[in-house]
This record gives structure tokens, C-alpha cells and sequence, in this order.
């Protein structure tokens, strides 16, 4: 189906023209009559039909004995009706020029074997008679803007309007589509659109994240994923909304092992590698939220907050306790606790006393005498300080304190006229109810506590980095092309050794320490003669990849003597590893280094090229000090990425060690990704570890590669 | 004042027989009016006086012009009058003979030097007169068992019952007590008492917190502090409340430079050091929590809930999709995700199909069929998995789903079945309020996500786990007394040198490489010789502390010659750094290692000596993998935080490396703090680094320490 054409479908399905409900029933504890009670209480002004044989109307509503009964168009049928009968009323749908059906029943795929070729069936009569399908085993869907309630929850049943709104919410998960939409009508947030998609046997999540992005009701994506069907289209469409300007944020499910096999006993989606994902999506400049509930908060704040212009951040608060936590709070978040300069000091003069004017501001302490001299003093106060061009964003910590109304008008109004973000968290909890109501009139979120607070500023501003770094899509680099295909021709499957690995980081221009093999002690001295005392030893073994492991490498190695004696004992290394030949050994130019960087790439299933790098050398997995990028990654978000690591001041000069070459560094690391996005599939993974960096020294000094001919 | 003296004033001011409300008002906006309004709304049944020469009666209650005036004994009074009335007014309370003032007003020593002098006035006629102090410049107390409520808090105004219970909360910031109590109200839970200390002229965080270990209405006690005045007492009480049962859980303002400075400007509190009191608090087997309103939740958990039997984990919920995102959630906190054993599926076969039968647990997968067979379907569930003994807690996730109130009576009964705790989240916003209500009225918490859930049993356990570990206090150990007095005689204030330090640590039996300072090379040469090659030479020099900034630590210099040359290089080496002396070189045994480890003590001002260990040598900094205990620690606590250290690894045997002689080291590690404790606030600071671990071989290959003489 062309683009065009898929969009013009799922418009008619999220802006029908009319819709009827199969299975249309008076009972509003079923389906068939709580979706149709919806549809009616939020005000829906197209066409709506019921579809039940055994009446003349439901609810109120005509009723026919068939979709193709209605004898007018149908753009969106909503079939509610046992599995058994599903196929009858699909067919029913197919004569009738249905554009898109929703299957809010379960029993399918889900379910087993029986149910997923029941499924396959349906799927097939729908293809075949152009007929879209969202479901089956899903929750429904809403779309705001044309007052369209074919969303069953709670919340809904309970709200009285279908609240407008710019976020688009997308939910692989039903329930969890219903808790999401509990929490937005809390916080007063309205979406433009919100779709359950159950088993996806035809729409799925990436289809009306498309949708999405050209909508122009939504200017936020918010997503809740299990597995990806088509991980190159969702990343594509990552880009496209990145270009698009608009922010998405999703929640993953399936992020560690246990979550995994959670996700997969629940809907057989394949969850695939969190680690892959979560570095697609964060260099896409989108956003992962571990919570669901506070994906809504978040992607409501992110609608209507101005953009912080920086990390450092000022704390208001009506308690100097409730400031001092936050301030702890913003620290530990890795943000920077703001300070005010003298001339805001200077402008805060007829506000309060000198002693008064810092932050985090306790306002608690400022004498009621100027507190009452102005009808705006709280307002004032807060315009000025978050005017200082050293705050880039403001916490407000309401706790319990007088006029917590006012408080909260104040911080509303300071967001439309600062031009940055003041973040409301209510601390007052139920005492706080009226705040958070005013909060709630002026579209304006109250957040639950600090903590979320920061984690949301923390969250924007790494998306405003990424967009930063991020150039334009790369073509990959066309290194050495030629050079290596001729290399990687002589490979077989499975583990390729060290030189042979390394003749392919040379081709691509990757600096790497020099060496030959050697199968005898002579031709081992003739080698280290010619590179220059001393020299590195390491075993030659096909069978053998983590050398060391097996005392398989000596440096440091200081004149001939040396040499015939570690040949030898290499040899009686080798001959103690059942099933390992001994293929000579390695001679080398030694390499010192104040820091050993492990670099690698791997192929992902999902997302194909991915690069790694970090510190630690043999260490690297104790360390757990690594970076993981999309091999095309550029080099500003490698530095960026290295920038980060935890022990990234040993490459800037620390005590007394020489200052890396940085760029130099970034450079191999960038050459291995362009290497991994040319060879494809084929390069499974490869590793340079350790590179030793001393100064302007960067060097490969070991090598491995796994090959995949197919 | 003797311990039962403070006891029984503790008494008198908690649970008085009469209360006067000092400048008590008809006008419930001043302290005067709201005060005598919330202590008659609760139902006080102890006397109450209005005091208030300007009326006979004050709402309603007989109104005399001074306290003596009242002529009859008055307990408790609160002192609701302008700062510049306080002395006269508190010179009347010591007339009438009140055991204790509550002082609610501010511009006291928080408002700087005059407010100070007045303060300290006021003590000075209260110490005369034998009356004790709460405040000045706090919210008040109120005890919920004797029904009185000298408290200030919006909460309480809005609340129509003073709810009873077993958690005691005391903070030393009122208002942030205020947002603590609102939370508290929310979820209906009680407390014992409450009380806001704000400046602690005389009674502080100390005096309520013994009173709240010997008070049998507290269960749980609640702190929120920013700094101590008696750092000591407050170690000595946290063991109290351990050998009495209480868990203690607090929050500490001041965990960051930020947060240190937020505080010290708040209440000129000196926070001290936040990783000490960190490690002494957990070490006592009390929890630190990040938020003040986590605080509340945890606390309430801890009074209601049974105690995890494991870290395994069952999660169970209304969706598929909250059961996978609650799994990677439990396993993101460091807790295990619980699977059911084969006697439990069996247990459940009446229940549910078989494919339905695992954990996490989707109740919404299982057909309605089996739901309705029986009344208490899902409380039968639940009982049966929370009975499996592979599980040790559980979270319930109550995504919107039908019945919300019925999952709710099923996981409070659940908690009083089953001996192991169900925590129940709400995830269903507003619409699950009647759940809420259920959990409520059942004196049962809900908690507001799954992290909020996973950080409880992670505290919880963790508490769990050093009771296990504790000892009863161990005595210093007198190892080496007198050699310890002959050795550190000699030394003079400031940096004492390797070979120093190294004597000081062989006397408590630490391993030290064996080395000697030779002051020619000649002598260098005589040295190696005794020791054998390759040996470690290393610069001796007053002035130099980190000998390897400098290139002054040369490793496997392997023969004569080798010393003869890096005798030469390290005297020019040390010519290079201005002021410092040339005192020699120390030529030492080469100690190899698969681990260097740094193990140092340091004295706080707070708590005294504090015992640091871990990974990394001179990297240790970069690396942050270490851990801090008081230096009493037993070696079952040093064993249990070294294992939770990130390199651990490194001396199991990871990579074919030989498994390090733990005992050793954990000895190594307990005689540093031993040797801390018994020299005191003298060795302001000790360090040996590193610590060269090898299989059975553990040595110290290099030390220093700071000496403080006076």
C-alpha cells in the first residue's frame, strides 16, 4: 500500500465519516454497548449505526441486521462480537466498503495456535476486500479532535468530555493504554489521538506513529512498545519526526532478561535488544521513560513547558528545608543547583531583604510586610529570578504553605512570560488540590515530586544535545571499498584472528600496532630484531579467543633470549587446551599506555550496525564503563558519548598523564563504526581491545573479529 | 537532666494533663486562634486555658490574663505572642510552674545575631526555672493517643479526626513536616506523635527520639534531619532503637554541596558529612530515604507489612503489558523476579489453565469462566503464589481493569494470610480511588508506582541484611597498644612517610611489603640484594605525597645496574619539584597483583573514625567502587560491602585469575579500623594503596597517613 493510500485509510479511521457498532448491545457492561455509549456521550457528529439483528434500535440508535443492511457508507465498523462469529461479520464488512475495522475481541493469535489462523483468515478476507484492521485484542481508539470515542476505559466512563489535546498516544498494551489515559485526565492533559493496537495482526505501532508525525493536531509522540515489527521503518520514522519537530518519548517494555520473557509470554512479541534500542532511539533525539505513568507526565510537560536553556537549575520553594531537598535532588539528577548574579539581586531589592535574595529561594522566610506590599509579589519575584541569564530552568516546591491557589497561579503565568520552564511540583499533596486545579485550567502540569521533576529536565535537555550533535544522515564512507572485500574474501565463518583482524582496521585507517607471525623461535627473534626491543608475544590459535585468559600473552618481552624462551613456553600453553592448534606466535610492537579503551562493533538483529566502546581493556564487563552508539553514529556524538564515561578524565591530563589525542581517538572509533556499516550482516562483531592510548599515541594492540559468510 | 527526669518532662509536654494557649484569638488565621482550635476540633480531654488579658473568654473557653492567673497546674503552654512579648511571657510560664513551652514564633537565632541573644535569654529563664523549650520558629506537635494537637498544618485543618498510630514522625523543618502530615492524611495512615523542631533552642531531634524508642505507641520512627548537634548520642540511639525492635527511617537535607550550603543558610545547621552519617545510619540497620514524602509511604509500609522472606520477587497484575514493565522494574532495583515452582502450578490447577499459571502473573488472561467459579477467586490466587517458598514479596499492579475494589480486599487479605508482604500499587490514577479506599480502610498503603514498591523491599532488605550481619558492639581491640603509643611518639604533625606508615600497620598485623630506605646507591644496591629481584624503588620525601605524580615509583627493576640508574633518575626527579628535600630511596619487594585495592581510614568530625575500602589504586577516585563504614565494623560487614563492590569479580577468580584469600583481606581491612578506633582523632587520615592482592598473597605495597598531634 503507498503512502499516500495508507494515510488516506487511517484518516477515514481516525476521522470517519460514520461508524457502526457490530454487535451493538443495550447492556453497557459488554462491549458492544459501552463503546456505543461512548461514542454518544462525547458528542460524535457523524453517522453512527448499531448493528444487531435481534433489534429495531439500541440505545436509542437505529439498528440493522447487517453492516451492508445500513445501505449508507460505513467508514469504521467496530466489531464486537464473539471470535466464532468474526469471519461472518468481516465478510460482512468487506461487501458493505468498510474502510477499517476494529477488533476489540481476544481469542486470537494470543491465544494460541486455533485462534492465530483464525486470525490469519480474517487478515486475509480483510486484505483482499481493501479493509484495514486495528486489533484484534486491543482497547480501541480515540481521536479528540473529531469527538471519536471508540476507546473502552474506565477513565473514559468516568470523564464527562473527551479532552482536546496535542499529544498522540500509542499503546501496545491495552491496560496500560487505560492507565496512561487514567493519569492524563487527572492531570487535565488532553491528547489529539490514542490507539490500543492489541495483537496488530494488520495496523501496528509504526503506522500511526506515521500517522502521527504529518498530523497537525499532534505535536507529541508518546508510545508504549513491547517489540518492533519493522525496527528499520520505526527508526526511519525517529528521523522523520526529529525533522519533524516533534518530540517523541516512549516506554519500552522488555528492558532486562525477566522483562523479556514477561513481554514474550504476553503478546509473542520479540522484544529484542534493549541496549540496541535504547541507543536508536536516545540518538535519534527521542526519549526513553521507564514508567508509563510518567511517560504521560513527561510528554504533557514537554506540550507545554518552554525549552530550558540550560542544566542549571533554581529552587523556590515555600519551605527552606523542601529547597534544601530539591537541591540534593537536582544535584543527584545531574543537574547544576543555579546561583542568582548581583544584578538580579539588585532587581530583587524592593522585593525582600539582600538575605532573602538566593536561591533556592525560601519565601517562607521573607517578612509578610513585603510579601503584601504588591497584588503580584510572588509573580514578580519569580519573573525576576528566572530572568538571570545563569538559570536555565526553575523547580517550584509547593509544600503545604498559605494561598497555595496563588502560588500556583503565580508559577503558571511566570512559564508564559519567562520564556523558560518552572517546573510545579505539588508536595502538598490533597492539601495541594486546589493548586493543582488552577494548574490544571492553565494546561499546565503539576508534577508528583521533585524527582520526576528532574528526571523530565534531564531528559529534555540530553534530547536538545542529541539534537545538537546530530548531522544530517551520513552516507556511509565509502573506506578502502575495494581493499576490503579483498581481505575479508579469504575469511571463513566464525572467529578471525588478530592479524587477520587487524589487516582490516589498517585498510579502513585504524592505527595498529605492528607485528608478524612467527612459526618458529628464529623466525621470532628475526621479527622482534626488526620491530625493536622490546616486543609483545602472544599465542596464534585459531581455537583460542581471549588470549589472556590462558597466560597467552607476554609483554615487555627485552632481548633475544626472551624471545626463544616465551615462544616455547607459549607453545606449552597452547598444548594444554584440548582441542587448540598452535599456529606460531605473534610478535609486536609494544604499546604503553595510561589508558586501555576496549572498541567494537556488533551486528543487532533489529538495528544492524552498533558501536561500543569504553574503558578497561579485559575489565571492560567489571567495569561497565562503556558507551553504545548506532555504528553510523558521527564523531561529535562519539566525543560526546566518550565525554561521559566514567573514566574519561584519564584521557584529559589526569595527575600529571599526558592529555590523550582526543581527536585521534574519536577518529578510530568513528573508522570502526564506517567499517561495521560497510561490511553488513557479514562482520557479526569485531573488537579492538585493548587500544592503548598514551599522549598522541593511539594503538590497536589486540584484535578479534567474528565473520558470518551468509 | 538525669535519663528519667528528661523522660518524664517528655512526658508532661507529650501527654500533659492542662494546655494554655498563650495570646490565644477568635481569629483562627493567627497561631493564637488556629492552635485552640485544632486541640478542641480533636477533643482534648485535658484542660485547656486561653491566655489573653484583653478577654474573658476566647472560643468559647475562659480566658485569664497571665498562666500564674489560671491557678490551677498547667503542663504544657504554647506561646502564640510576638517575638518582643516572649520574655515577659515565658517569665510568667516559669511562675506558674509549666513543664514545658512550645514556642511557635519566628525571629529567634534563625533571624540572626539579636534574635540569637533573645533566644538564648529565653533558654536561660526556662533552664532556671526548670522548663523545657520546643522551637522557637517551629510548626508544633501533636500526640494522636492522648488526642492533642498543638500542630499547625493545613492537613489537620482539613482533617476531622486525628488519626491514630504507630509511627512517630519528628522533623526539623516544619514544613516540611506540614507536607509530610498531608501525604500521611492521604493515605490514612496515623502517626503516634508528630513533632517540628525548629530551632532546637533546647529540646532537638534526640530528646523525641529516645522518647519515641521507649514510647509503646511507636513502632517506626520517622526523621527528617538536616544536621545534629550530638552526632554521637544520635549513633548511640540509632542501636537503641535496633535492640528495641524500631526500625528508624529517615531523610537527610544536605547529601550535596548544594544541598549543604541550602541548609546551613536555612537553619545555620552544619550538616556535616553526609556519606558518614550515610554509612553510619545504614550500618545501624536504619534506612535513608531521598524523599520526604517516600519517607511517609516507607514508614507506613514498614508499620503494616510482613517482612520479605527473600529478594524474590512475584509480580502479579490486570495486564500483560504493567506484569512485563513491573519485571524489568523489580530486576532495574537489584531485586530478583520470582518464578513459581512446579507445586504451585499444581495448587493453582483448579484455578486457572495451566498456561495462565506462572509469574508475572496477567489475572486478565484468565478466562472469565474460572474468575466467577468461585467467590474469592483471586485471593485464592494470590494466596497460592505468595505461598510458593521460592517467592519472598510480591506487587500487585492494579492497572484500570473491572472489579478495582475487589483486587484491592484481595491483596489486603492476602497481607494478613500469607506471612509475606503484597504490595499493592496503584496505577489506576483517580480511577482507582475506591481501590485506594479499600486499602485505606484496611490501614493498608498503596503505593503511587512500581519504583516507589521496589525501592521499599530494596530498603527493607537491605535493613534486613545488617541486623543479620550486626554484632553486639565490639570493644576496640587492644592490639599492639603499647608498640602502637612507641611508634606513633615519634612522629610529628602533618604527612608521615611510606615506611612509616607501614611500621604502624605491621604492629596491628597488617602484611606490608618488606623494604628499607636506602640513602646511597650503594646502599640501594645492599638492599635489592637482601630482598632479592626485581624490586620497587620509590622517591622518600617529606614533601611529596603521591610519589607517582612525580615518576617517583619505579616497578621490576631487575638487577644492579637497574638500581644503580633509577637511584640516579629518581634524586633528579625529586631536584625537579621545588621545595621538596631528597630523603632517600625506599627499596622494596616487588608484590604482584590481579586486584589493587585501596584501604584507608579517615577521622569525621561527626562520628570519628570511618573505614574506606575498594578497587582502583591510584584510580580509586575515577572509579568510584568503594565502600565506607564506620571503622568498628565487624568482618562480617566488611566482607558483605566489599562483595557489593563493582570488581569484586577480580578476587573470585574472573578470568581464569586465582581466587583472592578473602579472609586475608577482610582481616587486612577490620585491623585498619581497629587501628583507627584505638588511635583516635589522632590519625586525622591512613591509606594503603595499593593493596596488592594475589591469590593467597595480600600486601600493602604502599602507605601514608596525616597525624594530628593535639
Amino acid at each position: 500500500m503507498s503512502a499516500m493510500d495508507q494515510d488516506q485509510a487511517l484518516t477515514a479511521i481516525l476521522d470517519p465519516r460514520s461508524v457502526a457498532i457490530v454487535g451493538a448491545s443495550d447492556d453497557t457492561a459488554k462491549w458492544g454497548g459501552s463503546i456505543l455509549a461512548l461514542l454518544r456521550k462525547f458528542h460524535y457528529a457523524g453517522a453512527v449505526y448499531a448493528v444487531n439483528p435481534r433489534s429495531a434500535s439500541v440505545q436509542g440508535v437505529a439498528s440493522f441486521a447487517s453492516v451492508e443492511a445500513i445501505g449508507q457508507p460505513v467508514d469504521v465498523a467496530v466489531l464486537a462480537v464473539p471470535h466464532e462469529r468474526a469471519v461472518a461479520a468481516m465478510q460482512d464488512c468487506v461487501r458493505a466498503g468498510v474502510k477499517g475495522v476494529l477488533m476489540v475481541t481476544s481469542q486470537f493469535a494470543e491465544a494460541g495456535e486455533e485462534g492465530r489462523a483464525l486470525q490469519d483468515e480474517l487478515v486475509a478476507i480483510a486484505r483482499a476486500g481493501g479493509v484495514r484492521i486495528i486489533g484484534p485484542n486491543c482497547m480501541g481508539y480515540f481521536n479528540s479532535h473529531a469527538d471519536l470515542c471508540l476507546l473502552n476505559s474506565q477513565a473514559l466512563m468516568r470523564s464527562d468530555v473527551l479532552t482536546r489535546g496535542r499529544i498522540a498516544l500509542i499503546s501496545q498494551s491495552g491496560a496500560l493504554a487505560g492507565a496512561m489515559l487514567a493519569r492524563a485526565c487527572d492531570l487535565g492533559v488532553g491528547l489529539s489521538f490514542c490507539v490500543s493496537l492489541g495483537n496488530q495482526a494488520d495496523l501496528e505501532v509504526c503506522d500511526f506513529f506515521e500517522y502521527a508525525i504529518a498530523d497537525p493536531h499532534s505535536q507529541v509522540i508518546a508510545l508504549y512498545v513491547e517489540g518492533l515489527k519493522d525496527p528499520s521503518r520505526f527508526r526511519s520514522l525517529l528521523l522523520q519526526a526529529r525533522a519533524a519537530g516533534k518530540p517523541v518519548l516512549l516506554v519500552k517494555a522488555g528492558r532486562t532478561d525477566a522483562g523479556t520473557r514477561a513481554v514474550q509470554s504476553h503478546t509473542a512479541s520479540m522484544a529484542g535488544s534493549y541496549q540496541s534500542f535504547a541507543a536508536v532511539v536516545r540518538s535519534a533525539g527521542a526519549v526513553v521513560v521507564d514508567d508509563y505513568l510518567d511517560l504521560v507526565v513527561h510528554a504533557a510537560a514537554w506540550s507545554t513547558l518552554p525549552a530550558p536553556s540550560s542544566a542549571k537549575v533554581a529552587v523556590m520553594s515555600g519551605s527552606g528545608g523542601g529547597g534544601a531537598v530539591a537541591c540534593d535532588q537536582v544535584a543527584e539528577g545531574q543537574l547544576q543547583v543555579a546561583s542568582l548574579g548581583s544584578a538580579t539581586v539588585q532587581a530583587l531589592e524592593p522585593l525582600m531583604p539582600q538575605s532573602c535574595a538566593h536561591v533556592p529561594f525560601d519565601l517562607g522566610a521573607v517578612p509578610g510586610s513585603y510579601r503584601s506590599a504588591r497584588a503580584n509579589w510572588l509573580q514578580d519575584v519569580l519573573v525576576t529570578m528566572m530572568a538571570d541569564p545563569e538559570v536555565g530552568a526553575g523547580i517550584y516546591v509547593m509544600t503545604t504553605q498559605p494561598d497555595m491557589a496563588g502560588a500556583a497561579a503565580a508559577v503558571q503565568a511566570v512559564n508564559r512570560l519567562s520564556g523558560k520552564p518552572l517546573l510545579f511540583v505539588n508536595a502538598a499533596s490533597s492539601s495541594g488540590a486546589e493548586a493543582e486545579a488552577v494548574m490544571r485550567a492553565h494546561a499546565q502540569v503539576s508534577f508528583a515530586s521533585v524527582e520526576q521533576a528532574v528526571r523530565f529536565l534531564s531528559d529534555r535537555l540530553a534530547a536538545q544535545r542529541e539534537h545538537a550533535l546530530a548531522a544530517p544522515p551520513q552516507a556511509p564512507q565509502p573506506v578502502a571499498s575495494g581493499q576490503l572485500e579483498a581481505i575479508t574474501r579469504t575469511f571463513d565463518d566464525g572467529l578471525i584472528a588478530e592479524h587477520q583482524a587487524k589487516q582490516l582496521f589498517a585498510a579502513v585507517g585504524i592505527p595498529v600496532t605492528r607485528g608478524e607471525v612467527a612459526d618458529s623461535a628464529d623466525a621470532a627473534v628475526r621479527v622482534a630484531a626488526a620491530i625493536g626491543y622490546p616486543v609483545v608475544m602472544k599465542v596464534v590459535s585459531a581455537q583460542i579467543s581471549h588470549k589472556s585468559d590462558i597466560g597467552g600473552v607476554v609483554v615487555g618481552v627485552a632481548d633475544e633470549a626472551g624471545v626463544r624462551r616465551h615462544f616455547a613456553a607459549l607453545q606449552a600453553a597452547v598444548a594444554k587446551v584440548p582441542g587448540a592448534g598452535f599456529d606460531g606466535c605473534l610478535v609486536q610492537q609494544m604499546a604503553r599506555a595510561d589508558a586501555e579503551l576496549l572498541v567494537g562493533t556488533h551486528w543487532d538483529e533489529q538495528f544492524g550496525p552498533m558501536l561500543m566502546f569504553g574503558f578497561g581493556g579485559t575489565l571492560v564487563e567489571l567495569q561497565r564503563d562503556t558507551a553504545l552508539l548506532p555504528a553510523t553514529a558521527n564523531q561529535a556524538q562519539i566525543g560526546e558519548a566518550l565525554s561521559r564515561l566514567r573514566l574519561y578524565p584519564l584521557l584529559t591530563g589526569f595527575r600529571g598523564r599526558p592529555a590523550a589525542d582526543l581527536v585521534k581517538l574519536v577518529d578510530l572509533i568513528w573508522r570502526m563504526g564506517q567499517m561495521a556499516v560497510q561490511l553488513g550482516a557479514r562482520l557479526a562483531e569485531c573488537e579492538a581491545n585493548p587500544v592503548m592510548v598514551q599522549g598522541a599515541s593511539v594503538l590497536v594492540a589486540d584484535a578479534r573479529a567474528v565473520w558470518r559468510k551468509s
